[in-house]
């Protein structure tokens, strides 16, 4: 059967081309993707930072939703028609992590859609240990941001957020914006600290405190309105310098900060400030199963504004302008790909 | 009454001299105090740094044992002839820290010794909420380790130890080497990485694995000593970039990270790999109360050899020596100021 797939192909160039599909070998499923999402990683991939690790012969894709198309051979409990969505991580099963029952930060951990081909095809074959069941109410198009919305409840969950719990999310773009969803759902009182002002303004719209730290002292905010307490839990979703300041000096004592972002250089960190207010900080990655059932409850019980997150919805014959859009658009947030119906 | 007492005068010096003691106020116990050590901050405050905090009138001393003398109005529960050491913490009671029972990292804390005058004289009236009784068998000679054992034990406390973790101590100064007999005491199989070739020999000595960074890839060995796995639990004692780089290098995945240095500088970090092993960092700060009654017991037990920490005792009127002889001897490691008897 011919399907039409996606290959990026180099220096902001992909593909869209037809190729054989192949059947689900021993253990994998074969679904037919509905919607794929384009990730702050997928951009990366676009602009050239990780051809050394991807090279030119890649499907992208990781945050979608499908239905299953058939099964190989060994594979209980999925049939022809189940609506899914993969949570794209393969371990090794013998590792000093998975040894401990981390697999999900696995050593030679495989993730699904950059070191092997993703869901940016119409027809794709994973493990089927991946799959997680959706529930009738949730739309194929809402499910799509299940991948992202499961690293925010894994942040959240690992931060052990409680209700009335002040919460400072430090960069308000999908992530952090699911962060903040997510965090209020668990009844903290959450700000979100941004610099672009249309990602402002929606943060305002869906109803969070909003600081902007070119405008304002950022830290000198949260101190005046928790009565010089601080901030008890802090997401650095911002991956910059100025976040690492402020997460820091908006911490409360014993304050948790939770390590979100991807920081490619070795910030200057306030050492200092954390023996001194005994502040903790623990790094959060991916996501656990029990936070992909996290995340695909939330959707089910509309906690997610999905209409807000999604900005732009396109075919996947149209990937090239999707990604460009996304690199020059400053009101996108999350953009769609439709790869089948 | 006529009592000896060491005033720092500035620029490293200090004026030994009689003066008259004074009652102890309502709430307060007076203590002959037995002996007093030097600690890392009393040296600090010897070569200057501490100037604008501790004024030319200062008599400092903190990690101290002492007798009660008499006891002010109000004080119960103590009576002449008890033998102490002083907890010589001072909270306000009602601030952000104080209100959620972190009455030890208080923001308005007042550290006796530094803030109000402390040890190194032979009467000296504290608060009585400030004592710890002591039992018989521990004598007043090693009871002046308790303050810096209290640190160690709330370090170690904090990293909740666990029986047969690997634990690697940046550091192997007189808090490193608390910290490092704590957390074998705790059943840590404790390496600890040092600089210094006399206190690596001490090290070896009381019998800790060791690494001296300058001559071999600290990170390395660890993870080739645990199997690629790293270190479980990581105390950065060094408050050194260097160590601050080992720290995040020999971490396993979910490792703790504790965070006992006073780093005056803001340090590089990698935050990356926080994130890619979910590794978790915890300031720590002296010491609550169970971790002075943790470090009694740990005295009492004999779980520490003090004969190998205390490498000098001298009078109160060779206070000037004491504190020269420490910031030129290699090899000394804890020197103790004998004030009574």
């Amino acid at each position: 059967m011919t399907i039409t797939a996606a290959f990026y192909r180099g220096d902001k160039k992909f593909d869209v081309t037809q190729i054989d599909s192949e059947a689900p070998s021993a253990g994998q499923v074969q679904i037919e993707v509905a919607y794929c999402g384009i990730c702050g990683t997928d951009l990366h991939a676009y602009l050239g930072h990780m051809d050394a690790r991807i090279g030119f012969e890649r499907i992208l894709g990781h945050e979608m939703s499908g239905v299953v198309k058939s099964v190989g051979e060994g594979v209980e409990g999925w049939a022809e028609g189940d609506r899914i969505v993969v949570r794209p991580l393969d371990h090794c099963g013998d590792c000093p992590a998975c040894n401990r029952g981390h697999q999900h930060i696995c050593h030679n951990l495989k993730f699904i859609g950059l070191d092997s081909q993703g869901a940016m095809q119409q027809l794709w074959n994973v493990p089927a240990h991946t799959l997680h069941r959706l529930p009738d109410g949730v739309s194929l198009r809402d499910a799509a941001l299940i991948e992202p919305l499961a690293v925010a409840s894994h942040d959240v969950r690992m931060a052990e957020v409680q209700p009335g719990e002040d919460v400072l999310v430090i960069g308000g773009g999908p992530i952090g914006m699911l962060v903040a969803m997510v965090a209020r759902a668990a009844g903290g009182k959450v700000t979100i600290s941004e610099i672009n002002e249309n990602r402002l303004a929606l943060a305002s719209r869906l109803g969070f405190d909003t600081i902007n730290p070119r405008q304002v002292d950022a830290a000198a905010e949260i101190l005046n309105k928790t009565g010089d307490k601080g901030a008890d839990v802090i997401f650095e979703v911002s991956g910059v310098q100025p976040g690492v300041d402020l997460m820091t000096a908006a911490a409360a004592t014993r304050a948790r900060i939770v390590m979100v972002a991807i920081h490619a250089t070795k910030p200057q960190v306030d050492l200092f400030r954390f023996f001194w207010r005994e502040i903790r900080m623990l790094g959060a990655r991916v996501y656990e199963p029990q936070d992909y059932d996290q995340a695909i409850a939330s959707i089910a019980a509309g906690e997610i504004d999905a209409d807000a997150l999604i900005t732009d919805i396109r075919p996947l014959d149209e990937i090239a302008e999707a990604f460009a859009a996304l690199t020059s658009n400053p009101n996108a947030m999350k953009s769609l790909l439709q790869i089948n119906g």
